[in-house]
């Protein structure tokens, strides 16, 4: 480990730092999983998670890290052969739609640049051009972890809903749930896939999927084999405070705290804190000289920033340079972005002072690695954090 | 929660008691999961698992209760509609039984009486009767957490063996791993099926799969849909030091610290210990002049003992007031057992001393509730312990 | 380190064992303590402490030992060359003799036998004797640990009012504060002297002094030089939430969450369950053949236990083996008690079940160091502790 | 509390960022302070910090704070009535001489106007004065945490051996062992008094004494009353890995983390890292147009910088919103510096990426106060550490 005094920053995507209350809170004894202290804290973490989701149905909570939700949203609402429609925003929803692919599904994939949302327009047209209805569900990721772009959700609802076509929503919000604005009822989706690592501030461990009526009616009669992810004995045990298998007894613990920490800051100002950080950093990216991977006003990632390097300079040596001099992590380009970009994550437990440290590690990286960049980027994000806390 | 002052007595057969080391260890800040730091880790990690499965082929590591390592040792190696052959030893054989029927696999169980551990002849007869080598798995429970009773695996092997049958052994050592002597490769186990929570002294939250070399070429032909669970990317990326999708990082810490404290006692006396405790607690047992519920010699299980309460007494009142007059937590009877039987786990971090507190909170425990027993379980137990030490 | 699995038996008479809670308080990040989240820290602990000591009064609170809140009792309310009035009761009563010696006060000691408490009649007789009022304290060990023998503080209170003798009492409650029952106004008490790491269930670091008006008075003349000790910039500043300098803020943590552990039990049931393990021990004790130290049944400690060896046996092999073979530690003899007794503490975060497993460990213990018991202590310790659950 | 997402920023000189690693030190369970694992603990300690304090001599620990090891420096060494040198270089060196006066010395302050170390001419001259050695000790604040200057140590060796005066000298290392260069033993300091809380990235709670042989001669004959300070049986007992009366167990588990991460990152790049961020610090400081308190370019603090507000503008002020926005802790002005300075502690666990959001605070926390400030103090500040990890 390369000791440089002080503590890591660790600014990838997620996992995100875990506070110390969170840490200690995991740090207490185990206790029996079928006894009735167990089935409060069941019933306190089920109670604070349906705000966090924006629901008011079940929460299932899995012992898995998130891939593991995106299989049970698979294996619980569609059947062998099924075709679903996904949209290529970037290297998740790329594996996502692979994972689809060796359960048996028929994946249609829309095509991306990775450089914008699913495009509502698109699925509309596919929807509407599916007059049988052979399209079991759409999936769609609400913020690619791999470009920094959120998909407008609202819009594709709203698309699927102008279709007229009974398609389940199946939405990733691996790294955008608690921190950039959901809601799983009011928006209508069907699914919403999570993971405790990103804006839930745990450790990973813990795979989520909210189900809607309508995803938990298509689960009685979906087809595909699946015990290990099945809802039902989820739900059912959940109601009583207890889970159908042992359950990660320690990561409840976390869970519990992470939500009070989240309700003691109030979603709304978690959501904006997120954004405000988001727009420093582009300020900063935008001050350099450097060009910001997501290419629509509209879809830009409150969670994390992806940042695109002048051709002949490779983003992985900068990242290498970062970490060697300045003790912080950034995020790699994945998949065909490998090299060209690199990946800030200002998501989780994270403040205005955070963000200066991190864009100031940045920057100075940026100069070493000898990237050229005009100077003043951290003044320029200093300056929007300063005016929004005024 | 009652208060008594002092510690709780967590002495259900998992999860167990978890060394504040390990609390420790595991509370320390998540890290980049794709960084060098990490791919130290997963190679110590991996590294110090080999010697607790008894194997120098791969183990896997899954985010997942061991109910989903159950679950991937059945998707990686069988095909839809394949056969395998379990043997009812209990409540969690049942589970597994009925969770691959649940998969679309056709399940033959050999019936039990929940007294003794899977029968090695009628094993064998089964699988000489199967000429066509239709039976693809044998599925055995090392430990039957719900009875108390240990299966003799090598005992199953040699059936196999005589029967020149080409079935897979998998074994569920969710219970025994680390507690009760086992040996992957020298009993030519194909996959062993383990979780954290037990004799690895950790939280739940990981699954584990230890892999044979046939068990893998298996896995290349297995029609199971699967993703999740597959084993062929983990095998892969864990070489790098790395996982195929976000691993249970504070976990991870935990495993490691917990795999140095077994070394540090050395897995020989760690068996040691448990089957010590184990025969300190039958003779208490029989002092008070109840019955075991394990009916074979051979099979007592050095993790935990369960006691049969004579007819007309409730042993969940018993555990109640146990619970509630000195809290402690004891396993319940599970399925057909439920009332009839309590569960004493005397497995993982455990030492002497915690068993005589143990056992004085049974033996007053079962006298508050009304249980008629003969006096003198305690010093039994203890002349046991003391002999033992001399 | 002898490893035997499981959690060490600390069942010294203090440092007691830290209740994980407190620990995983203490170990939140430390907070500047010139700030209000401190000044609200310090009030709160302020409040929680009162009732502990039974007082309205102030309680000064030193980042020292048990041995500095002695110094601080004297320095504050006495002046060079002051007579003072201790009872010899064991080896801590006569620790705190010799410092006040250094002092430079001039210390009267009333002989004892390390078997019995204070002698509230010979107090009397001395003070009564004393018709000039030379005699400025009289100074009472409440609990003396090297012995498990506590003094009747009322009735020393009693033969100083009998007296008309206007000296202060000064008592020391190291090892009963928060485990006997204790009432620093009620009684009369104008210094109580207490430490962290025995009732209070904190780790060693923390030294009290509860100050009574005549005290506060008696510190404005005192002569003894003093400066870190001054009780009179201390309540100055914790009127304001704050200290005269660095206070251990990461051990007041663990002081709130230890009060609130307390109040949430209720001290006078905390009070009974000492009295219970301590009676439980003596019966255990009784039952081997052997015989407790102290000698007079109104004066027996809720504390700790204090184990007279016969002739020709020594208690520090005895303590050996039970550390080597059981991973329990046990109080030596001190003083002129050196292989003579052994102390067990039961006092702290401690319950039936974990005295059930100390006395099982003293039992094998004292068999395996071949020291001739009866058998049956346990059991009888049992008997007592079921009873008293009925 | 204030709510902004992240960790605080505790940029107070003192107490500094606990290290994770060093609070889960000092969550583990206490141990027996008479047993054979204290003895080692004790041992391990010892000798880690003799190369922190630069002395081969021993080195006494105390349950204090550095106020408590300023008194014991005192007791230890001195009579009542002797004559003391000290220096007025702030606010603390004013607290000692006064605690100096309490004890009953004859306390000599050579004056100064709070923006200068020591003046080793000063301190040469007045020794010279005294021709019959009636001043029995010099005292002098290594590094006054009041102002952030550093007095120049060896200078002061110098004009004592010079003056061939045979008066102790006694340096107070409070705020700067561990952070900037300093060497017991080569400048022939004969007590260095220090906490835990600063440098040694400790909570509060410990205080420091070492000790040359000429001090700990002097103390045979020092005629202040003193017990718990009292050297001879602290060293006396430390070499057997013990000590006299209950040790703050905990915190040593906690120093032995902290010496193992001093040594792990080297004392020599633990001082460079220090001047760095200093020099970082004054370029930011300098770029806004404002002052440094310091006004001797030799004696700039390592640990902690003060900067001068202009005339009407109120420092108290500034913290206040800082504080508020951007929850982050300064050190306030003391004494007749209040609310004309603040301070920026940059010590103890702390790297560059630290300093960028602390310097990132500040600047905007300037600017929402009102206070005029050129621009570019970060962007000067993140150019010097550029430089330095080029």
């Amino acid at each position: 480990m390369h000791i440089t005094g002080g503590r890591h920053f660790l600014q990838i995507p997620g996992p995100t730092n875990v506070p110390d209350r969170v840490l200690r809170a995991m740090a207490a004894p185990t206790i029996d999983h079928r006894g009735p202290e167990f089935a409060e804290l069941t019933k306190a973490v089920l109670a604070a998670l349906g705000p966090v989701f924006g629901t008011s149905g079940p929460v299932v909570i899995y012992p898995s890290s998130g891939t593991g939700a995106w299989e049970a949203a698979l294996v619980n609402t569609l059947s062998p052969g099924d075709r679903v429609l996904m949209s290529e925003t970037g290297h998740f929803s790329t594996l996502w739609s692979e994972l689809a692919g060796r359960l048996g599904l028929q994946v249609e994939v829309i095509p991306g640049d990775w450089r914008h949302g699913a495009d509502p327009a698109e699925i509309g047209r596919r929807l509407a051009a599916d007059r049988e209805n052979t399209i079991k569900a759409v999936c769609v990721v609400h913020n690619e972890t791999s470009t920094g772009v959120t998909s407008r959700v609202p819009d594709v609802r709203a698309a699927i809903d102008e279709a007229g076509h009974p398609a389940l929503l199946l939405v990733d919000t691996i790294s955008s749930l608690a921190s950039i604005d959901y809601r799983h009822d009011e928006w209508g989706v069907d699914v919403t896939v999570a993971g405790s690592q990103k804006g839930l501030i745990l450790p990973p461990g813990l795979g989520f999927n909210a189900v809607s009526e309508k995803a938990f009616a298509a689960s009685r009669s979906a087809g595909l084999p699946r015990s290990y992810w099945d809802w039902a004995p989820m739900i059912e045990a959940n109601a009583r405070g207890f889970f159908p298998y042992t359950p990660g007894t320690n990561l409840l613990y976390g869970l519990r705290e992470a939500c009070a920490m989240l309700a003691e800051e109030g979603l709304p100002r978690v959501f904006a804190r997120h954004q405000r950080h988001a727009a420093a950093t582009r300020a900063a990216v935008r001050a350099w000289g450097l060009e910001v991977l997501c290419a629509d006003e509209r879809e830009h990632s409150g969670s994390l920033t992806a940042v695109l390097l002048p051709d002949g300079y490779d983003a992985d040596e900068v990242r290498r340079v970062i970490l060697e001099k300045f003790d912080m992590s950034l995020g790699a380009g994945l998949g065909r972005l490998a090299g060209k970009i690199f990946r800030i994550g200002h998501l989780g437990h994270f403040n205005d002072l955070t963000l200066a440290g991190t864009l100031g590690g940045v920057q100075m990286g940026l100069q070493l690695a000898g990237v050229p960049i005009k100077p003043g980027g951290v003044e320029a994000a200093l300056e929007h954090l300063r005016e929004a806390a005024s």
